[in-house]
């Protein structure tokens, strides 16, 4: 049995390694070598915390697991611990044996922004020069920082709902020597590339703040209710996703899909344009999207992915279960 | 947080804690103090097995988490390890943060023993003198040995489909000092307490078998289409379960209610007994019984007894996670 603590994540996962793990279970999904369980999600009814279980199991890398836990509002004001909390178990799909316990705090961040990577390298336009964050929170510098290394960008523009956080992107322009410029959200159409990353429950984006030929990232959006863009944008679009069931049901989705704009059918996974199986961007002008919802194998990927990285290293605590 | 391997639990669980944590939370959830998360069971393509998730939370006695595993019915033969594999993971309900991992392997066969005994404690006739069992297999040991604690028993008698088992169940009564008989199924009717122990697929104990004054513990059917006695029983008897919803979908009242015999109004929570809301027995010809489908709060129970035993005792594996 070994345990990868928290605090070992940041030192140990690499973007590339959690790119590459995304990228991989993404295709596997899309060729039915992987699947993931039903989500249990609970209102627990204490401290206001949402608590559940995210499982899958990829066959073809016999990963198999959950991350367990969930957002906890308080911890932040009155423990000083981070409101996301959760930790992933893998298991021996051999044996049904406990094989790995690692924290999943900082690994939900790189495999969420692995996802809005994955979506650019296989569907925004080669010569992408602006990319365009909606939203700037701790979350969104994972996200812009993974997606630089994409393509050849030469400047970040930034809208946030408060616009006191936009440094917290432009640092990551300027760590990247990228000019940073704040914007109104029709500023959006000089974006190649948008990546919205916010907990909204109404639409940012709007259909006509997005220029043909953008790929955009809705990253938000993992519930009912809750909704980044104006759902015209869907229709508009060529719409990709992690999962078109989740994608339909609490994605960005299930607002165009509710209001009959774009039915199940047009909603496509990600790992068929991996894959080859689906072309993903036709022509110069067409407008992507990706959906991204966050599905548990993600984070079972990224996390075997750690425990590679840990054994190697030697920083793995072994404990004899 | 603290890691209880499974080669402990032997040591540090009593039958006696075991019982004890059981019945509080069989009554917390009576009391709507506790609940039981949807479980999650999957047939993952893979050595056969099922795996799953059974969690819940305890907002009474601050439980949290789930227990992992399934069943890989490959394991003994081809690799030596015990078929049935599972973890409890154990987490702070006030921080969302992982507290303790513990062996689930024994732990699941004294909380099923113990939900039986829970049951034969609050509902046989005080002076019940033989107890039966239909099930020789190793969980039927547990089931005896935790049962054998709750009256003055004078016989055990028992039944199993390959006859050549008994001596598993025979053993454990004569540790007890107790006379064993092997008996037919109609011999059944001499018993003032029966557990029915098995995993069949078609009634073995019928309603003639039982006599009036009995109660029956049903212990095995835990999926829909497994089936321990006759429909016609729990018609007879006072209905009494560990969670409504579990026993009329898929324990042994599933049949029953399927046939349209009893409804789901005629299936009781045994927590109502233990808190005194229901009155249980009322005569010493009623026949009492429960039809035990195992649930993740019991689990969790019983592994937040062993972890309070593995600090006390110093045996606790402490990690900085």
């Amino acid at each position: 049995m070994i345990i990868v603590p928290e605090r070992e994540i940041a030192d140990l996962m690499t973007r590339e390694a959690a790119f590459d793990a995304v990228e991989k279970i993404f295709g596997a999904m899309a060729a039915g070598d992987a699947y993931n369980f039903p989500v249990v999600r609970e209102a627990i009814g204490h401290e206001d915390a949402l608590y559940g279980f995210k499982g899958g199991f990829d066959r073809a890398g016999l990963t198999l697991g959950l991350k367990a836990g969930g957002y906890w509002p308080n911890n932040l004001e009155t423990k000083n611990l981070i409101n996301h909390q959760s930790t992933v178990f893998l298991f021996d799909p051999d044996t049904g044996r406990a094989k790995a316990m690692v924290g999943g705090n900082l690994l939900t961040a790189l495999r969420t922004a692995a996802a809005s990577s994955v979506s650019i390298k296989h569907l925004a336009r080669q010569d992408a020069k602006v990319i365009g964050m909606v939203g700037a929170g701790h979350q969104a510098t994972f996200q812009l920082r993974q997606a630089l290394e994409q393509r050849s960008f030469e400047k970040v523009i930034g809208w946030n709902y408060h616009p006191d956080m936009l440094p917290n992107i432009e640092k990551v322009a300027t760590e990247a020597g990228l000019p940073f410029e704040a914007v109104e959200l029709s500023g959006m159409a000089e974006a190649d590339v948008i990546i919205s990353i916010t907990s909204s429950f109404n639409a940012s984006l709007m259909a006509d703040h997005v220029s043909p030929g953008t790929h955009v990232a809705c990253m938000g959006t993992d519930t009912i209710g809750k909704q980044e863009v104006e759902p015209a944008l869907l229709q508009k679009a060529t719409v990709f996703t992690d999962e078109v069931a989740q994608s339909i049901s609490i994605g960005e989705a299930q607002h165009a899909v509710g209001q009959g704009l774009i039915s199940e059918g047009d909603v496509h996974q990600i790992g068929a344009v991996i894959n080859g199986t689906h072309p993903g961007r036709e022509s110069a002008d067409q407008i992507t999207l990706f959906d991204g919802t966050g599905v548990g194998l993600q984070d079972l990927a990224v996390a075997a992915s750690v425990v590679d990285l840990a054994v190697a290293q030697g920083k793995a605590i072994e404990v004899d279960f």
